[in-house]
């Protein structure tokens, strides 16, 4: 029977956070108390006017298929947030409503991608970005990056691994795992890199709305020619609707529409009718809010790891995570993150479901919970971390 | 630049059908009145039931990520309906909640087929499904079948098809866009032909809901080890909601998982939610009717365009679609959709979107519209073709 499953399946990893998750919801149902900050998703509900948007589409009845590359006015709404958050014009046609980024990435690899194509990515990185390039038959390189590239990829990486397979650099800014953001001035020498070599150049922009102390960017401000990926999931509050964006390089768009109609008939029509509320003002509000919650969430789990004795090198400027080094307390964070849900509640995700440069050194703490609760994962860590001591 | 985009592009054709609709929108802003039997959506909403259901689950709102493979309460449901409408017990494992009968196929596939695979597939047959295949530089071998065999493979064909190269084989049953079943005896050794030649075999069983005057069947009846794709779409009329089904052999369920949590993360938590209702009492019974309604249309669609002078040399037991031949008017049938559409404002689809086999002498009626409406179809059509033969 083995021969029957593609061949491509021994490349592609489960999420190891899944399991420790599985086991999490175990402890809960025999009544322990879990703090969750393994989870990418936000506490925040979807906001009360998307939600009214949703309901009043349904409310209407007619959810039938809409045109595949998306509601023509919630583009003109994507667009328009382009020009005002970012003073960039996109035009309509090169804007595709996708379900999630995942949707998009998808779109964009599947246009460009051919079996054994490299594209370049940073390590640790988001796990399904290499997957999806495993789905091709394509090769992920990962790039080992520390603290001292922010743990992104600069140009001069980018030269440095490119060879006659590579097609092209998968960024993520910010990135998730880590938080951090490529700097301006890089961010525009990596699209120059990239066009030097006539590659394809695929920017994860999910996490530019949740931003903290730097202005929100696009990489669409350096060059028209790259295909950026974008969610209503995480900054919107969207996760479960499953709704995002892809915008196309115009030489791309009409490969992107074959393969939308083909892949995906349509995305989830009551998900686009509520995304056109994502961006009325009393909406961009609640987000603003939400953002700032973050921010002060951030700052005092970032002040209470160090005090703990991790390693934090740079303050991250977005996303909702925190990617600490653990390796004062242990020489395997996988390890370390199964015996603090045990003893302790709480759940974190380990470095390895990341990549795999010093993957065993990190941990990532995701702030989307309360800091009340945060404060408890604090304490309850403090106490782990001092029983460990004691018992070595 | 051209070099940036992937080879299987120059393979994958867009709809034909998806530019005579937009002529026909075109047309209706321009005033005309235009009958669409081109589409194959049903005309009927989703029934309200679920469409409750599913403004119940916004007005609580939670709409977080589900897990990945689907809410275990639809999971449930589901093996439940596979015990009551085809007394066939099916593990809940083995059951993902996919974004439609798409998201379900790209399981499928991505977790079995390499590059250079051949999958065996019906001339005619849904178009989609052979750009599936090549999106992972596989191959779609499309064999011609027409009313012999009734528009579907037959195990003899399988067996005479078969290659070094051939992986396994696809089959639609009902068909779109002939609406033909595979006879219960030819599935049964279509089944035991494919595990003779260790192969993989993915049934697509989207229109089973929608027979009329043939039992319902699954192909689990003969086999666990066959991928079986279902959708909410069709026969639940829940098209813009993006939801289906896929029944996964074990030997593959692991693998699937992989897959589900990559590329979809999970499936619209609304549209679970709504689904959870489809099965209910009353929903079914909605569907009965809608159901009989359908079976009506048929019979006199058929019963019409026989007196025109189109083929249908058998009756169609399922889905919503005739396969009509037209050769006794047109020796190209995309020319003749278009003519018909300028000149009389009725759209229907041409066989070229399905295939190449005698494409040219086909044209498929989606009868997702009224009687009324297809009446007055048929008394245009009837104007065309008489103007037609006028015009010879």
């Amino acid at each position: 029977m083995k021969n029957r499953i593609a061949q491509r399946m021994a490349e592609i990893n489960p999420f190891h956070v899944m399991e420790l998750l599985q086991r999490a919801k175990e402890l809960e149902k025999q009544g322990r108390d879990i703090i969750h900050m393994e989870i990418g998703e936000p506490d925040f509900k979807t906001p009360d006017p998307v939600l009214r948007a949703g309901i009043a589409c349904l409310a209407q009845g007619d959810v039938g298929y809409t045109e595949a590359q998306g509601l023509l006015e919630l583009r003109i709404k994507i667009a328009q947030y382009y020009q005002e958050c970012y003073q960039q014009s996109v035009a309509v046609e090169q804007i595709f409503i996708t379900p999630g980024a995942s949707g998009a990435l998808l779109l964009a690899l599947a246009a460009t991608l051919n079996p054994q194509d490299h594209l370049l990515m940073a390590d640790p990185g988001y796990p399904c970005n290499r997957n999806f390039v495993q789905l091709f038959d394509a090769t992920p390189k990962l790039i080992p990056v520390d603290a001292e590239t922010r743990y992104q990829l600069t140009a001069e990486l980018v030269q440095q691994y490119w060879c006659e397979h590579t097609k092209g650099v998968l960024i993520t800014t910010p990135s998730n795992p880590t938080g951090t953001v490529i700097p301006d001035a890089e961010l525009g020498r990596i699209v120059v890199q990239v066009a030097k070599e006539d590659g394809i150049l695929v920017v994860d922009e999910t996490y530019q709305g949740l931003l903290y102390g730097h202005p929100p960017t696009t990489a669409l401000r350096y060059s028209e020619d790259v295909f950026i990926l974008n969610s209503f999931s995480k900054y919107f509050g969207m996760t479960g609707w499953r709704i995002g964006w892809l915008i196309v390089p115009k030489a791309f768009t009409s490969s992107v529409l074959k393969l939308s109609q083909n892949l995906f008939i349509a995305t989830s029509t009551p998900a686009q009718y509520a995304a056109l509320a994502a961006f009325e003002d009393d909406n961009m509000r609640i987000l603003e809010n939400r953002r700032l919650e973050f921010s002060k969430r951030q700052d005092y789990l970032i002040h209470e790891l160090l005090r703990l004795g991790f390693k934090i090198p740079l303050k991250p400027e977005g996303a909702f995570y925190l990617y600490a080094n653990c390796a004062d307390f242990t020489d395997d964070s996988f390890k370390f993150a199964y015996e603090l849900l045990e003893s302790e509640g709480v759940a974190v995700t380990p470095g390895k479901d990341f990549g795999t440069f010093q993957a065993e050194q990190y941990l990532r703490f995701a702030y989307t919970t309360s800091i009340e609760r945060i404060a408890e994962a604090i304490g309850r860590l403090e106490h782990f971390i001092n029983q460990k001591k004691e018992g070595v």
